[in-house]
């Protein structure tokens, strides 16, 4: 039950380029993608670095910009960039991976060119897939799956 | 494209009490569970403690010890605890939430008693349920779905 606070390194960035949107890896991480290629999907946990800042990391309650008449909500009920520790979290298909390089294509992401990357993490359906999920009425009319297109900004 | 490192703070830990496992957040953190408890499922981002030291974070390829003749695979294409970052990410089913004790009660985690939590953030099937995942051949036999006990220890 520690409060001790803990260090994260950038593993890369998100490189928005003229032919598509890659997360480019670091030289020492690149080993780390082997076998990533066999996966059409994984989780980016990304630093939301615009919102590390004490202002933002206070602001725990928002009324969503969604839904039919949102209620006041916890950003823990969200996923507000702004939030104790700014970590957003975004699942993407990968395109495309050059291991040499460290450049793996994406199809889309909700995050700025030159964004931080702290953690990549295959999509597993067994982990990640939940068949009955229950969502609050306010956004009932949300579509069930992940959009073709993913999320972009 | 920073390198510059970043600060995590808790916001609280995993209790296994004898009547159950529960996320216990600290005081300042428990406003931002308001409406958490229409959502039946969350991602929990958790700090692997234990593999906060150069070794594991150093430790990017391994063989996974599951699935049939396994390659040798980088660590983001497992979830593996060990990892450059080492945040955990599971999916648990939210039970009851007690919002004035900061206690949320879950169905299971695969995390220890007293591990650090960093983030929560509610499962939206628009943003974390996809349709059309395809994994490596070594694990095609794993199950579709989350299943209904979730990921313990």
């Amino acid at each position: 039950m520690t409060e001790t606070d803990f260090k994260v390194t950038p593993i890369g960035f998100v490189n928005r380029k003229d032919d598509g949107i890659y997360l480019e890896l670091f030289q020492e991480y690149r080993p780390a993608l082997q076998q990533l290629e066999h996966f059409s999907h994984m989780h980016v946990l990304w630093c939301s670095d615009k919102h590390d800042n004490i202002k933002s990391k206070k602001s725990i309650q928002c009324t969503p910009p969604y839904g039919e008449n949102p209620p006041v909500t916890g950003v823990f009920a969200t996923r507000a960039e702004y939030r104790p520790n700014p970590i957003g979290l975004t699942i993407v298909e990968i395109l495309k991976i050059n291991h040499e390089k460290g450049l793996i294509k994406i199809k889309n992401i909700d995050a700025f060119d030159t964004t931080p990357i702290l953690d990549l993490k295959a999509y597993f359906p067994v982990c990640d897939r939940v068949k009955e999920a229950k969502i609050p009425k306010w956004i009932s009319g949300w579509p069930d799956w992940f959009p073709d297109d993913g999320f972009g900004l």
